[in-house]
């Protein structure tokens, strides 16, 4: 059994010299659909600020202005416009879907397009709207590089499971029905990261974040994350979630409530200080 | 008799630690019509920093990338879509309406939409031109969890009271003609909080907060503190005007004018350090 | 002979508690047309930070989202909606109209809007490129409460006087043909503000000043002061302008080149110094 | 052969008391085309941070907003206005061309206005999707002022030069067919300066620069300084691409990643320090 903590300091790694932007991978965020603009923005804000390479965001046109007034860091195209949506899914080494995304038609067909064109070297990650569609359309998987970003209820809707039933054994095994590989993370009062025979509970985060918009932090930063910590997947998606709750804890000393776009703004200090550190522990796989 | 101090160290208390987004509340913010854009955007900024789990805002269509740019934490709608409306409307915990509404054709049918669709478990805050709108149109209030926050002008205009009479004995008796349990936040530079049988004078704010948008940033901060804290409307509301005018005060010690933005940046910091005392007083309710 | 640092100290006075937003005026700012938006933005970031009650904006109804993303506190209308510009003339204590205007048919017919729909009592300063409109057809001034505040070559074009010919006496002169009590704000390095009978050089100031967006900045905090400090015209506008330079000093100490941004984000905060101060000085007024 | 440091000390000189806007220079930016909007924006920040006295962007007109919800500093209009266009590229010292400017029809033509327009007096900067366009339609360069900013992909392609041959005496070869005095930053892990004769390797930066925008932040950088130091073109360049990268070594002592807009945030601090000393030194020209 290993702690959160350590394996986030054991992903966070210092930067090798010799390395350029492609060495901190492309990312594509899609959502951001009307009337959940806000979402996107969160997410890109946690993406590019935990260091991914270069970040393209797909969102409505009208969402494109607020979210360059926060970050004009992300390139930004127009999601309905499916021949760059194509090209971009193409360029890109992790791909996040969902938050904000909304379920209508073009959110589902939007989620379509980028299923169809995946493949098994890209990371996907699912999350928000996109869990939802997930669930009610019954849309196949095939990359085997999957994460699901769940709360309790889109894990309900996703896996059949109630959520009193949430626990271990019961997340594990609705897992088996999914691509091989695939990561859960269970987001609840005791975040835990599985895959079908690893869990990993957070052990941080507090009430301080029960506010709209932290998941679409999480989800980004897990984005960043996965585009730059190559080496074991489920490490680093504990090590991105684990950080982001880490962040939240320390500034709630300050604050009743924390912002999504407060944990953004702080994620590079933090990432600096993790990667100074040199512990090489390793979290319960079996 | 007792102190709005000690009824905002009563009513912010720390979070309990079994507790979720929802736990914080649902609120909808309706407002910010051409022109008056910014005013539903200080509402929210600071209804968000105030610790409301999610807050969703109706305006123009023309003044959500505006809002995003400051929050992207606030989902957005455009208020002249009915149906998307009126769904929020239903799924709200408290409904904050006049920030900015303007008194055109499409406020004054935006307003009774909220007023024929609200029910009694619901809060609902007018502010601001909704204000207006009640006196101009004569409309009628049902839910019985009603909360007004007029300067002097607009109280007289809608209790028929002069400036110079509004003392205590006349408001209280004005609000008799509104639903029982409406709260009067009687702004002036004395501003007092109201119910037909009970006051609390604030005995905090100056003149550094006589600038454009302090009321919406009070309606919203209202607004979230209703969302949030629910043993006491009366005492939250208290808890709420007080805080605003506390942190004004605060802030006034190093500047000629206090912002509305600025109080909105550091309340999360001031209602933790009112979270970590722990008085356990109570107001002037007879 | 009066030194304009203990004018600045002399006006900038501590609020009276008895006072509302009516106390710091309404003021209108005119500009920002296509492509010089920014400019009356960073007028009116000056102008609110300055403490004026209640700012509203007309311009471009494009440049609306940016000012509120910058700036929730003005209202903003379309300059071109001459029912609602009207409106909001008959409104305000104080005009500013110039800065970023443009000098097209629409600019040129929204300044004698202006001239025509404004009395006595109010207040008018032009800046930018309604002091060219003004030169260029020979517009006329009715208001006896004018700013003007020309760079060299704008001022070159009002008054015919070669900007080497711009010493107190010509100008003084030129005064004399424009309507009696005309304060001039002649910016250049010796930045002197005049009155037909009075003159006053700030003594402050430096080249980290010579940016795009300084005169709008100068312009808005103008436009702020005479909304609060009405006791004398002349040491009002000497006292804005003297704090403009004040504040670019300051930041100079750690600044290659002051932004006209930075110096607004620190009016209220040296206002606040200065209206502690206690100085009791007047400038030279024959 | 001398230091870059000693070269960024001895460009960044203290500002004459005697100067103005003009003495800063007029700067012309050209790019942000969809969807790399952001890219103009993050130039526009880092050349008004560097002290350019006027500075003007020609971009889409949807990125107007988002451009001065960051920097109402700047003036802004539409690209494909080419009667403004051309207007503005006669009155502007620098022109900088190409970051984020995309590479379809309009960039071709914008970018062709700007090559036939342009006159040997003034100084061009060719960055990102211009130098492309260059490439590709071996477009002619008239003017002796031109400075490239490629990184390695962009040289191999106007070069002819595979990366790993992109050695010291193969690049400054390559510009032998370029006009007269044409200067290369040649950015990778060891960004370079050339001449045909002279180079300057920077010494300084590092994997947290590996983030996408930089390369706007560095070209936004360079027109600035160009704007104000004008002895000697080669000095100047060097010493803003130092700058850019001994900025972003400071802010790595607190930061994983070191985000464009962070940078450009303390240019003015940076530039303070820098001239404030003193040393006169000059780098490998022969």
């Amino acid at each position: 059994m290993f702690r959160a903590d350590e394996i986030a300091q054991k992903v966070i790694t210092p930067r090798p010299r010799d390395s350029h932007k492609g060495s901190f991978g492309r990312v594509l965020l899609i959502g951001g659909h009307y009337p959940y603009g806000g979402a996107i923005i969160m997410a890109a804000l946690a993406c590019v600020n935990s260091g991914a390479g270069l970040v393209s965001v797909a969102t409505d046109r009208d969402n494109i202005t607020a979210l360059h007034a926060h970050l004009p860091e992300a390139m930004a195209f127009e999601m309905s416009d499916k021949e760059r949506l194509m090209a971009a899914i193409g360029q890109a080494e992790v791909i996040l879907i969902g938050s904000g995304l909304s379920e209508d038609t073009l959110a589902k067909s939007v989620f379509e397009t980028a299923l169809e064109n995946i493949n098994a070297s890209q990371t996907l990650i699912i999350d928000g709207s996109a869990l939802n569609l997930l669930a009610r359309y019954k849309l196949t998987l095939k990359t085997n590089k999957v994460i699901l970003t769940p709360h309790q209820k889109e894990w309900e809707r996703l896996s059949g499971l109630e959520i009193k039933k949430q626990n271990a054994t019961n997340s594990q095994s609705a897992l088996a029905d999914l691509p091989r590989g695939t990561i859960l993370v269970a987001k609840s009062q005791a975040t835990t990261v599985y895959t079908v025979d690893s869990a990993c509970l957070l052990g941080v985060g507090g009430p301080y974040q029960a506010t709209g918009g932290m998941g679409d932090t999480l989800a980004g930063m897990i984005a960043g994350f996965c585009a730059q910590f190559r080496d074991n997947l489920f490490e680093t998606v504990v090590a991105a979630a684990y950080l982001h709750s880490y962040i939240a804890d320390r500034l709630s000393k300050d604050a009743y409530v924390v912002l999504p776009t407060s944990i953004s703004q702080v994620i590079p200090k933090v990432m600096k200080e993790f990667s100074s550190l040199s512990a090489k522990n390793s979290c319960d796989q079996s």
